[in-house]
Protein backbone atom coordinates (compact mmCIF):
# COMPACT_ATOMS: atom_id res chain seq x y z
CA UNK A 1 0.00 0.00 0.00
CA UNK A 2 0.84 3.59 -0.58
CA UNK A 3 1.40 5.91 1.82
CA UNK A 4 -1.86 7.71 1.09
CA UNK A 5 -3.98 4.58 1.31
CA UNK A 6 -2.48 4.01 4.47
CA UNK A 7 -3.12 7.28 5.53
CA UNK A 8 -7.00 7.65 3.72
CA UNK A 9 -8.62 7.77 7.06
CA UNK A 10 -6.53 11.11 8.10
CA UNK A 11 -6.14 12.98 4.91
CA UNK A 12 -8.14 15.90 3.66
CA UNK A 13 -8.23 16.94 0.28
CA UNK A 14 -8.65 20.10 -1.17
CA UNK A 15 -11.73 21.05 -2.42
CA UNK A 16 -11.29 25.00 -3.23
CA UNK A 17 -8.29 27.28 -2.67
CA UNK A 18 -8.66 31.12 -2.12
CA UNK A 19 -5.83 33.69 -1.52
CA UNK A 20 -7.80 35.85 1.37
CA UNK A 21 -5.18 38.55 1.94
CA UNK A 22 -1.95 39.04 0.15
CA UNK A 23 0.52 41.71 1.91
CA UNK A 24 4.08 42.04 1.05
CA UNK A 25 5.17 39.31 3.48
CA UNK A 26 2.03 37.10 4.19
CA UNK A 27 0.13 34.96 1.75
CA UNK A 28 -3.24 33.84 3.55
CA UNK A 29 -5.20 31.20 1.97
CA UNK A 30 -8.42 29.92 2.88
CA UNK A 31 -8.84 26.48 1.63
CA UNK A 32 -12.15 24.54 1.42
CA UNK A 33 -11.55 20.78 2.77
CA UNK A 34 -12.72 17.45 2.17
CA UNK A 35 -12.27 15.43 5.02
CA UNK A 36 -11.92 11.34 5.83
CA UNK A 37 -15.75 11.08 6.74
CA UNK A 38 -16.78 13.09 3.81
CA UNK A 39 -17.55 16.19 5.79
CA UNK A 40 -16.03 19.67 4.71
CA UNK A 41 -14.29 22.44 6.54
CA UNK A 42 -12.06 25.28 5.98
CA UNK A 43 -8.41 25.62 6.38
CA UNK A 44 -6.70 28.85 6.93
CA UNK A 45 -2.61 29.01 6.44
CA UNK A 46 0.08 30.92 5.57
CA UNK A 47 1.86 30.26 2.36
CA UNK A 48 5.28 30.74 3.21
CA UNK A 49 8.84 30.16 1.05
CA UNK A 50 10.87 28.69 3.90
CA UNK A 51 14.05 29.69 5.86
CA UNK A 52 17.21 28.56 7.47
CA UNK A 53 18.37 28.53 10.79
CA UNK A 54 22.63 28.62 11.24
CA UNK A 55 24.27 27.28 14.23
CA UNK A 56 27.78 29.40 13.41
CA UNK A 57 30.85 27.70 15.74
CA UNK A 58 33.71 29.87 16.68
CA UNK A 59 37.07 28.14 16.44
CA UNK A 60 36.71 27.95 20.50
CA UNK A 61 33.77 26.42 20.74
CA UNK A 62 31.47 29.55 21.39
CA UNK A 63 28.17 30.33 19.45
CA UNK A 64 27.32 33.31 17.57
CA UNK A 65 23.97 34.66 18.13
CA UNK A 66 21.57 37.67 17.65
CA UNK A 67 19.75 39.81 19.78
CA UNK A 68 16.76 41.20 17.31
CA UNK A 69 13.06 42.88 18.94
CA UNK A 70 10.54 40.56 16.84
CA UNK A 71 7.85 42.93 16.97
CA UNK A 72 4.79 40.07 17.39
CA UNK A 73 6.78 39.33 20.64
CA UNK A 74 6.68 42.98 21.53
CA UNK A 75 10.24 42.14 23.38
CA UNK A 76 13.85 41.65 22.41
CA UNK A 77 14.60 37.85 21.35
CA UNK A 78 17.85 35.48 21.87
CA UNK A 79 18.24 33.52 18.63
CA UNK A 80 20.28 31.78 16.38
CA UNK A 81 21.05 33.83 12.93
CA UNK A 82 18.21 32.98 10.35
CA UNK A 83 16.10 34.04 7.59
CA UNK A 84 13.44 33.59 4.51
CA UNK A 85 14.70 31.99 1.39
CA UNK A 86 14.70 34.16 -1.52
CA UNK A 87 12.73 33.07 -4.80
CA UNK A 88 14.41 30.13 -5.38
CA UNK A 89 17.36 30.42 -3.51
CA UNK A 90 18.78 27.04 -2.33
CA UNK A 91 19.04 26.78 1.70
CA UNK A 92 22.61 26.53 1.84
CA UNK A 93 23.15 29.90 -0.44
CA UNK A 94 20.21 31.47 1.81
CA UNK A 95 22.47 30.56 5.17
CA UNK A 96 25.68 31.44 3.54
CA UNK A 97 23.78 34.81 2.49
CA UNK A 98 22.03 35.22 5.81
CA UNK A 99 25.15 34.23 7.92
CA UNK A 100 27.27 37.18 6.26
CA UNK A 101 24.52 39.57 6.04
CA UNK A 102 23.32 39.63 9.84
CA UNK A 103 26.64 39.18 11.58
CA UNK A 104 29.32 39.54 9.23
CA UNK A 105 30.96 35.83 9.37
CA UNK A 106 31.90 33.48 6.57
CA UNK A 107 32.21 29.72 7.18
CA UNK A 108 34.60 27.26 5.38
CA UNK A 109 32.68 24.54 6.08
CA UNK A 110 28.75 23.78 6.35
CA UNK A 111 26.74 20.98 7.08
CA UNK A 112 22.70 20.55 6.99
CA UNK A 113 21.50 18.97 10.42
CA UNK A 114 17.74 18.94 9.29
CA UNK A 115 14.29 21.30 8.86
CA UNK A 116 11.58 21.59 11.12
CA UNK A 117 8.25 22.62 10.92
CA UNK A 118 7.27 25.79 13.60
CA UNK A 119 3.73 25.70 12.93
CA UNK A 120 2.04 23.02 11.25
CA UNK A 121 -1.43 23.91 12.32
CA UNK A 122 -1.57 27.33 9.68
CA UNK A 123 1.69 27.87 8.08
CA UNK A 124 3.81 25.68 4.91
CA UNK A 125 6.85 27.37 6.53
CA UNK A 126 9.42 24.77 6.98
CA UNK A 127 12.84 26.01 8.54
CA UNK A 128 16.02 24.29 7.61
CA UNK A 129 19.07 24.11 10.00
CA UNK A 130 22.74 24.31 8.84
CA UNK A 131 26.14 24.19 11.36
CA UNK A 132 28.50 26.69 9.99
CA UNK A 133 32.64 25.95 11.30
CA UNK A 134 35.61 27.92 10.19
CA UNK A 135 34.26 31.55 10.84
CA UNK A 136 36.37 34.74 9.95
CA UNK A 137 34.67 37.70 11.25
CA UNK A 138 33.71 40.58 8.18
CA UNK A 139 31.34 43.17 8.16
CA UNK A 140 27.62 42.93 7.96
CA UNK A 141 25.31 44.34 5.77
CA UNK A 142 21.76 44.36 7.37
CA UNK A 143 18.53 44.94 5.38
CA UNK A 144 16.69 47.64 4.88
CA UNK A 145 14.64 48.47 8.39
CA UNK A 146 16.70 45.48 10.29
CA UNK A 147 18.18 46.53 13.24
CA UNK A 148 20.02 43.94 15.61
CA UNK A 149 23.02 43.31 17.50
CA UNK A 150 25.79 40.14 17.41
CA UNK A 151 27.11 38.32 19.98
CA UNK A 152 28.22 35.07 21.17
CA UNK A 153 27.47 32.42 23.87
CA UNK A 154 29.00 29.39 25.02
CA UNK A 155 26.69 26.27 24.29
CA UNK A 156 25.78 25.92 28.33
CA UNK A 157 25.09 29.57 28.30
CA UNK A 158 22.60 28.75 26.08
CA UNK A 159 21.07 25.81 27.65
CA UNK A 160 21.13 27.57 31.06
CA UNK A 161 19.11 30.12 29.16
CA UNK A 162 16.13 27.98 27.32
CA UNK A 163 16.50 26.70 30.86
CA UNK A 164 15.37 29.61 32.96
CA UNK A 165 12.84 30.80 30.06
CA UNK A 166 14.74 33.41 28.40
CA UNK A 167 15.42 31.59 25.54
CA UNK A 168 12.04 30.30 23.91
CA UNK A 169 12.13 30.47 19.98
CA UNK A 170 11.67 27.43 18.92
CA UNK A 171 14.24 27.14 16.10
CA UNK A 172 16.98 27.91 18.24
CA UNK A 173 16.11 25.74 21.12
CA UNK A 174 15.98 22.93 18.38
CA UNK A 175 19.30 24.48 17.26
CA UNK A 176 20.13 23.33 20.73
CA UNK A 177 19.10 19.75 20.46
CA UNK A 178 21.03 19.36 17.36
CA UNK A 179 24.53 20.88 19.31
CA UNK A 180 23.80 18.09 22.80
CA UNK A 181 23.47 15.62 20.43
CA UNK A 182 25.95 16.29 17.85
CA UNK A 183 28.14 17.05 21.13
CA UNK A 184 27.49 13.67 22.76
CA UNK A 185 28.21 11.81 19.59
CA UNK A 186 24.53 10.22 18.71
CA UNK A 187 23.49 12.67 16.15
CA UNK A 188 26.07 13.08 13.68
CA UNK A 189 27.12 15.91 10.94
CA UNK A 190 28.21 15.63 7.36
CA UNK A 191 30.48 18.51 6.60
CA UNK A 192 31.32 19.46 3.37
CA UNK A 193 33.25 22.60 2.27
CA UNK A 194 31.77 25.87 1.38
CA UNK A 195 31.27 25.65 -2.47
CA UNK B 1 18.50 51.47 32.95
CA UNK B 2 15.23 49.59 32.66
CA UNK B 3 15.00 46.80 29.82
CA UNK B 4 13.61 49.46 27.24
CA UNK B 5 16.34 51.86 27.84
CA UNK B 6 18.57 49.28 27.05
CA UNK B 7 17.02 47.81 24.02
CA UNK B 8 15.98 51.32 22.71
CA UNK B 9 18.41 51.05 19.80
CA UNK B 10 16.60 47.94 18.97
CA UNK B 11 12.80 48.51 19.82
CA UNK B 12 9.64 49.12 17.38
CA UNK B 13 6.63 51.39 18.55
CA UNK B 14 3.01 50.52 16.85
CA UNK B 15 1.73 53.85 15.47
CA UNK B 16 -1.04 52.47 13.63
CA UNK B 17 -2.72 48.71 13.63
CA UNK B 18 -4.87 47.28 11.13
CA UNK B 19 -6.62 43.83 11.57
CA UNK B 20 -6.67 43.21 7.21
CA UNK B 21 -8.13 39.50 8.08
CA UNK B 22 -10.30 37.86 10.06
CA UNK B 23 -11.22 34.45 9.42
CA UNK B 24 -12.81 31.89 11.78
CA UNK B 25 -9.19 30.85 13.00
CA UNK B 26 -6.45 33.37 11.91
CA UNK B 27 -6.73 36.99 12.61
CA UNK B 28 -4.38 38.65 10.34
CA UNK B 29 -2.68 42.44 11.51
CA UNK B 30 -0.99 45.15 9.74
CA UNK B 31 0.90 47.47 11.77
CA UNK B 32 2.74 50.54 10.73
CA UNK B 33 5.83 50.94 12.95
CA UNK B 34 8.49 53.17 13.60
CA UNK B 35 11.89 51.82 13.69
CA UNK B 36 14.67 52.51 16.21
CA UNK B 37 16.32 55.29 13.33
CA UNK B 38 12.95 57.38 12.95
CA UNK B 39 12.10 55.44 9.63
CA UNK B 40 9.11 53.98 9.50
CA UNK B 41 7.91 49.81 8.52
CA UNK B 42 4.84 47.63 8.03
CA UNK B 43 4.55 44.51 10.30
CA UNK B 44 2.51 41.39 8.96
CA UNK B 45 1.64 38.98 11.23
CA UNK B 46 -0.87 36.42 13.47
CA UNK B 47 -2.54 37.45 16.52
CA UNK B 48 -2.86 34.02 18.15
CA UNK B 49 -4.77 32.70 21.24
CA UNK B 50 -1.50 30.70 22.31
CA UNK B 51 -1.58 26.74 23.28
CA UNK B 52 0.33 23.87 24.86
CA UNK B 53 1.58 20.76 24.24
CA UNK B 54 1.53 17.87 26.40
CA UNK B 55 4.23 15.38 27.05
CA UNK B 56 1.85 12.61 28.59
CA UNK B 57 4.22 9.64 30.68
CA UNK B 58 3.01 6.13 30.74
CA UNK B 59 3.81 4.26 33.94
CA UNK B 60 6.67 2.16 31.66
CA UNK B 61 8.00 5.31 30.42
CA UNK B 62 6.80 5.16 27.22
CA UNK B 63 5.43 7.98 25.96
CA UNK B 64 1.75 8.96 23.92
CA UNK B 65 2.03 10.58 20.82
CA UNK B 66 -0.11 11.16 18.00
CA UNK B 67 -0.65 11.24 13.83
CA UNK B 68 -2.55 13.91 12.60
CA UNK B 69 -2.72 15.02 8.98
CA UNK B 70 -1.83 19.04 9.07
CA UNK B 71 -3.16 20.29 6.09
CA UNK B 72 -0.70 23.18 5.25
CA UNK B 73 2.00 20.59 5.46
CA UNK B 74 -0.29 18.51 3.01
CA UNK B 75 1.04 15.22 4.63
CA UNK B 76 0.45 13.04 8.34
CA UNK B 77 2.69 14.35 11.22
CA UNK B 78 3.62 12.59 14.11
CA UNK B 79 3.43 14.94 17.15
CA UNK B 80 2.45 15.21 20.96
CA UNK B 81 -0.42 16.30 21.93
CA UNK B 82 -1.90 20.00 21.47
CA UNK B 83 -4.33 22.28 21.65
CA UNK B 84 -5.36 26.02 21.45
CA UNK B 85 -6.13 28.15 24.56
CA UNK B 86 -9.77 28.42 24.77
CA UNK B 87 -10.82 32.43 25.75
CA UNK B 88 -9.62 32.95 29.09
CA UNK B 89 -8.52 29.50 29.72
CA UNK B 90 -5.28 28.95 31.97
CA UNK B 91 -2.44 26.42 30.35
CA UNK B 92 -3.01 24.07 32.68
CA UNK B 93 -6.34 23.66 32.02
CA UNK B 94 -6.21 23.51 28.42
CA UNK B 95 -3.61 20.77 28.59
CA UNK B 96 -5.61 18.73 31.12
CA UNK B 97 -8.96 19.17 28.17
CA UNK B 98 -6.70 18.53 24.97
CA UNK B 99 -5.39 15.53 26.43
CA UNK B 100 -8.52 13.89 27.47
CA UNK B 101 -10.15 14.65 24.36
CA UNK B 102 -7.68 14.11 21.94
CA UNK B 103 -6.15 10.90 23.71
CA UNK B 104 -8.95 9.71 26.09
CA UNK B 105 -5.84 9.89 29.08
CA UNK B 106 -6.09 10.96 32.22
CA UNK B 107 -3.15 12.43 34.64
CA UNK B 108 -3.01 12.51 37.97
CA UNK B 109 0.17 14.71 38.08
CA UNK B 110 1.47 17.40 36.34
CA UNK B 111 4.53 19.61 35.60
CA UNK B 112 5.13 22.94 33.65
CA UNK B 113 8.38 22.68 31.79
CA UNK B 114 8.54 26.45 29.69
CA UNK B 115 7.11 27.86 26.79
CA UNK B 116 8.26 28.08 23.12
CA UNK B 117 7.56 31.02 20.68
CA UNK B 118 7.60 29.16 17.71
CA UNK B 119 7.25 32.01 14.74
CA UNK B 120 8.09 35.23 15.97
CA UNK B 121 8.47 36.91 12.65
CA UNK B 122 4.68 36.68 11.86
CA UNK B 123 3.16 35.38 14.89
CA UNK B 124 2.34 35.77 18.77
CA UNK B 125 1.91 32.21 19.37
CA UNK B 126 3.68 31.03 22.72
CA UNK B 127 3.36 27.13 23.44
CA UNK B 128 3.54 26.08 27.02
CA UNK B 129 4.99 22.70 27.34
CA UNK B 130 3.88 20.63 29.91
CA UNK B 131 4.29 17.66 31.02
CA UNK B 132 1.77 14.61 32.33
CA UNK B 133 2.23 11.51 34.45
CA UNK B 134 -0.03 8.78 36.29
CA UNK B 135 -1.94 8.18 33.24
CA UNK B 136 -5.09 6.41 33.31
CA UNK B 137 -7.07 5.21 29.60
CA UNK B 138 -10.27 6.63 28.65
CA UNK B 139 -12.69 7.79 26.28
CA UNK B 140 -11.31 10.69 23.81
CA UNK B 141 -13.84 13.03 22.39
CA UNK B 142 -12.20 14.79 19.12
CA UNK B 143 -13.35 18.08 18.04
CA UNK B 144 -15.85 18.26 14.71
CA UNK B 145 -13.57 17.82 12.07
CA UNK B 146 -10.58 16.87 14.10
CA UNK B 147 -9.40 12.93 12.74
CA UNK B 148 -6.18 11.71 14.60
CA UNK B 149 -4.45 8.32 15.69
CA UNK B 150 -3.51 8.16 19.09
CA UNK B 151 -0.01 5.72 19.55
CA UNK B 152 2.81 5.46 21.79
CA UNK B 153 6.78 5.33 21.23
CA UNK B 154 9.73 5.06 23.95
CA UNK B 155 12.20 8.18 24.13
CA UNK B 156 14.57 6.57 22.38
CA UNK B 157 12.08 5.85 19.15
CA UNK B 158 11.30 9.46 18.92
CA UNK B 159 15.24 10.72 19.11
CA UNK B 160 15.61 8.41 16.30
CA UNK B 161 12.35 10.30 14.43
CA UNK B 162 14.16 13.24 14.93
CA UNK B 163 17.27 12.70 13.63
CA UNK B 164 15.87 10.92 10.11
CA UNK B 165 14.05 13.46 9.49
CA UNK B 166 10.50 11.96 10.46
CA UNK B 167 9.53 13.91 13.48
CA UNK B 168 9.96 17.64 12.54
CA UNK B 169 7.57 18.88 14.18
CA UNK B 170 8.75 22.15 16.00
CA UNK B 171 7.22 21.73 19.63
CA UNK B 172 7.10 18.12 19.56
CA UNK B 173 11.14 18.40 19.01
CA UNK B 174 11.65 21.38 21.87
CA UNK B 175 9.84 18.36 24.17
CA UNK B 176 12.16 15.77 23.18
CA UNK B 177 14.89 18.64 24.32
CA UNK B 178 12.95 18.89 27.61
CA UNK B 179 12.89 15.04 28.07
CA UNK B 180 16.34 14.40 27.82
CA UNK B 181 17.49 17.08 29.85
CA UNK B 182 15.16 15.99 32.54
CA UNK B 183 16.10 12.45 32.21
CA UNK B 184 20.14 13.66 32.55
CA UNK B 185 18.76 15.42 35.36
CA UNK B 186 20.37 18.90 34.40
CA UNK B 187 16.88 20.38 34.02
CA UNK B 188 14.00 19.47 36.68
CA UNK B 189 10.28 19.16 36.64
CA UNK B 190 7.89 21.05 39.55
CA UNK B 191 5.32 18.24 39.81
CA UNK B 192 1.85 19.04 41.38
CA UNK B 193 -1.11 17.21 41.58
CA UNK B 194 -3.80 17.71 39.19
CA UNK B 195 -6.31 20.11 40.48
Amino acid sequence: MSDSEVDAHLRERTLQSTRVYQGKFLDVRCDTVGLPDGSTAQREYIVHPGAVVIVPILDDGRLVVERQYRYPMQCVMLEFPAGKLDPNEPPLACAMRELTEETGYRATEWARAGILHNAIAYSTEGIEVWFARGLTAGRSSLDQGEFLEVTTATFDELMQAANDGELTDAKSLICLLWLQNWHNGTWSLNWQKAP
